[in-house]
């Protein structure tokens, strides 16, 4: 009993690409004897779908190319493709996630998922009814459980807490499973991968059963899949496991154990995975919405310096301009580092200095402002001269631009609307500031050279809007407020805890207060990777006309 | 038994606040000899508590106020508050939806919510755990049967479709309820009341019960509550309702049916009601974000002009600063109109020519546009200008600019992001444009006079972004691409259908294709009010980067 797992790179809405790539795949492994092929959580949709669920003609077409597909494939034993299918019931919601088995050219069966995960990122319950029995799928060799995704994260065992009162696996087992499979559409934060390869080899062991778990890859909006499926062995071992980051077809012979090959251990150092993810991310971004091309505002900073270094990764250095646009407040080390930078990495550089532009803001508000003092007002109009310039550019050469601001000054919004937070997607956005600086430092000692200009790993960071201006004047040293930060962010705690915690009062709660007065500005950020347990998207529902509260 | 409707305006987040709201509402309805006392769903929290939710320190700080509420009212008979109870089972979502029965100085009881929205902007399956039975209140007077919000939306009757298995409502008369009470936040859209009001005389009459209803009233970022609160007696007939669109408290006599006074029939024209929606969502906004004054930018067209009397509405005349920013591409017309319309308003006036600027970018973008010839980029630059003119006049002064976008073009994308689409909150951004001719035309008619210019209203509407330039040099007429953008966004029809409902293929393609490609437009949008069934925002969950599916 050979089974596939094809860790797949769909594109959410793409019924027809989508189908054709698990055509291809599905065959391919066909051709390496697979008599099981499985895909991942809604495979044929693409994940997260999100409202175009609510679309009845999108769902109805979308069987319509299963059907297809189903005699496309007619040559392959057995097919597991991921689908959303209708709700019969006049009660309950409208939809159910699915798995549809392909077998001799037809829609044989469809195995619905039971956990459907509400809380993070994730809005199942908005869609999809969740099914009350978790289904076997007897085949020749063996007989298998079926579970989608969520289904198997909570283990009465392994978790103290739960979200869910039913434990799908128990009841396959009990069913009769001799295997689990399962199907996830699960995304990459840091240090995830450990996490779920314990909790399936726990599993496994837990049932005497070996466990295949297959997952998709690629970036979506905010969201990063990693890939890594893999198979393990009813003792919990891991036997096979696929790339990460990219996709691959993985197949294991359950009978025997053996399999197409197991990889190497992955780099699973914090660095290692967040560049990977950021590269994923970028480059499916860009691709997914038609761009070939990128650019960006290289300041001499470390936070345009990274942002560069990744783009060039994902799109390649012909396809990444850097553009510097200096003010009078600009140094000269910053435009030497920028250039610097550039050429290391191989990109085009455009310079466009604002200053004429700058005395002509100041002139149009002159009598406007004559009784005022100066204060971020005129920092701001430097920033969204640059943002308009930026986009000008964007629009008039089809290039994405991606902003550079990282999560430590989103947090506090310590960044300009509509000036430095321009642009189609945050590469950074979700990493915080003492971060950058690992990654950076990372990336110099992986090429075994100073990409990243050594003067911008050293200097101290300054968004140059006025003279002699640094981060710090305004804002706690970064080692400090990133840790504030993650504690309130991703901990969800208040100021009292991180008192507790050893951090002074009038920090946290300055803090605190920045964190909250910046929500209008994430609220029209740009979508950001993902890569923490919490960034700021679509797992970050905050209010904004609300009154700030702190213990 | 005399029963209390609170119909309070409550701010998320402001416990200390809202608490003190209810205390005084509670204690001057005891005055009125109310026995009991109700108040919205979540009133100590305020409603959409959104991720506050997820701080436990938030939840265990929100139960310390309400024990001290609860001392306060000591002399009040009983209350019921809305709070978020902590789930202490182990398995399960974290929290209870619930109302505290407040009662002798101390908190006596918790009712849970057990139907948990999660659909449209509604996400309650993120937060809470539904309870699995609906619980009885026996007061010395009467039984009543405790519900809360989307409790009394799935009746088996009156819904054709249902989202839930059970119906609590039904539940509550078999265990002896002898009277119901429902405890909301619904939020606003057009037509609402009326199918509140139809349902819950028919719940009424179903069970021969008398129904109370207290709703909550006030804006919460995009969202609007009406208020509305209502009471049936056992026949269906309505009995008594508080005020739509403010504060409101309303006493009932559930045992000789009797109340503090019926209002007059509510002014339930859609014009009507979507102004005072939108006048009241701009003021708590402001005044929720803690702003006094108000701005935006005056084109001459008719969506800044209705925007800005909407302003003067919510926070008065004197708090309202009118911006003309002309160019050499606005007429003379453009600018007479917006002088003629500030003056109708009493507001002020401030005039910034771009011309100096537009030139200055020009120069800059000279040499690297050389070669490409003018597009949309030059449009979006002056849009750019004027959101980063607008933007330095909100910094400096502290005013919260108002974007003036509608609905029709956020669809489509006949916007410029970073640009018109600036500020802080969308006041029309939820209204077709035809929509809004009919606004404009309905407030010249109540106020007898042309608050809106006549030549505002008739002359073809134009962006002015370039010499002799029209909205429908590029988009349908407003007639067709509202009912085309209607039928897709609200009902989420294909493009099959909308042309089976008798449009131009062509056409159809062209504005789906639009709405798009728009997304990421939309994605970074300042939070618009909220009218229609179906708005851009909360509600309005779609992918970015994804394949366009059309049929």
């Amino acid at each position: 009993m050979r089974i596939a797992l094809l860790q797949l790179n769909q594109i959410v809405g793409d019924l027809e690409g989508n189908s054709k790539r698990i055509e291809n795949a599905a065959k391919t492994a066909c051709a390496q004897h697979a008599d099981l092929v499985v895909t991942p959580e809604l495979s044929l949709l693409g994940y997260p779908p999100r409202d175009l669920l609510l679309s009845e003609s999108f769902i109805k077409h979308s069987l319509e190319i299963l059907e297809k597909l189903a005699s496309q494939l007619y040559a392959v034993p057995m097919v597991l493709v991921g689908v959303a299918k209708p709700n019969q019931n006049i009660v309950g919601r409208p939809l159910f996630n699915s798995m549809a088995l392909l077998h001799k050219g037809k829609v044989q069966q469809f195995y619905h998922k039971l956990l459907l995960p509400t809380y993070d990122v994730f809005d199942e319950d908005r869609y999809f009814e969740a099914a009350s029995n978790p289904q076997i799928l007897k085949t020749p060799g063996i007989t298998c459980g079926i579970s989608i995704c969520e289904d198997i994260w909570n283990d009465t065992d392994f978790w103290q807490h739960r979200r869910y009162h039913h434990d799908p696996i128990s009841e396959l087992v009990q069913g009769g499973a001799q295997c689990i499979i399962n199907m996830s559409a699960s995304p990459f934060t840091v240090g995830k991968q450990e996490i779920r390869q314990s909790m399936l080899s726990a599993i496994a062991v837990k049932y005497q059963t070996p466990l295949l778990y297959v997952n998709q890859v690629g970036g979506n909006d905010d969201l990063v899949f990693d890939g890594r499926s893999c198979a393990f062995d009813k003792t919990g071992k891991l036997i096979a496991r696929g790339y990460g980051f990219k996709e691959d077809i993985v197949i294991v012979d359950i009978s025997n154990h053996t399999q197409s090959g197991i990889i190497e251990q992955d780099d699973f150092t914090e660095e290692s995975e967040i560049w990977n993810a950021l590269v994923l991310g970028t480059k499916d971004y860009a691709h997914k919405c038609g761009f070939s091309k990128v650019m960006l505002g290289l300041s001499g900073g470390i936070d345009s310096a990274i942002t560069a270094a990744i783009a060039v990764e994902a799109v390649g250095q012909e396809n990444v301009l850097g553009v510097l646009m200096p003010s009078p407040y600009s140094s000269q080390g910053s435009i030497d580092d920028s250039l610097q930078l550039a050429k290391q990495l191989g990109i085009r550089t455009l310079t466009l200095p604002i200053k004429n532009i700058m005395n002509t803001f100041d002139s149009t508000l002159q009598e406007v402002f004559a009784d005022s003092v100066p204060d971020t007002t005129e920092e701001n109009i430097q920033a969204r001269i640059r943002g308009n310039l930026l986009m000008a550019l964007s629009n008039k050469f089809h290039s994405l631009l991606l902003t550079t601001g990282n999560k430590s000054e989103l947090s506090v919004g310590y960044c300009t609307i509509y000036g430095d937070m321009s642009g189609g997607l945050g590469v950074i956005s979700d990493l915080p500031k003492t971060m950058i600086y690992l990654l950076a430092r990372w990336l110099n000692t992986q090429r075994q050279k100073s990409i990243i200009p050594e003067s911008i790993l050293t200097k101290p960071p300054s968004a140059e809007l006025k003279p002699n201006q640094k981060d710090q004047d305004t804002l706690p040293d970064y080692d400090t407020l990133d840790k504030i930060l993650e504690m309130h962010i991703e901990h969800h705690k208040s100021t009292g805890q991180i008192v507790a915690a050893g951090f002074q009062l009038s920090i946290v709660t300055k803090v605190l207060t920045l964190v909250k007065n910046a929500e209008f500005k994430r609220k029209q950020a740009a979508p950001g990777i993902r890569v923490t347990d919490r960034a700021f998207g679509t797992g970050w529902r905050m209010p904004i006309a609300s009154k700030l509260w702190q213990e």
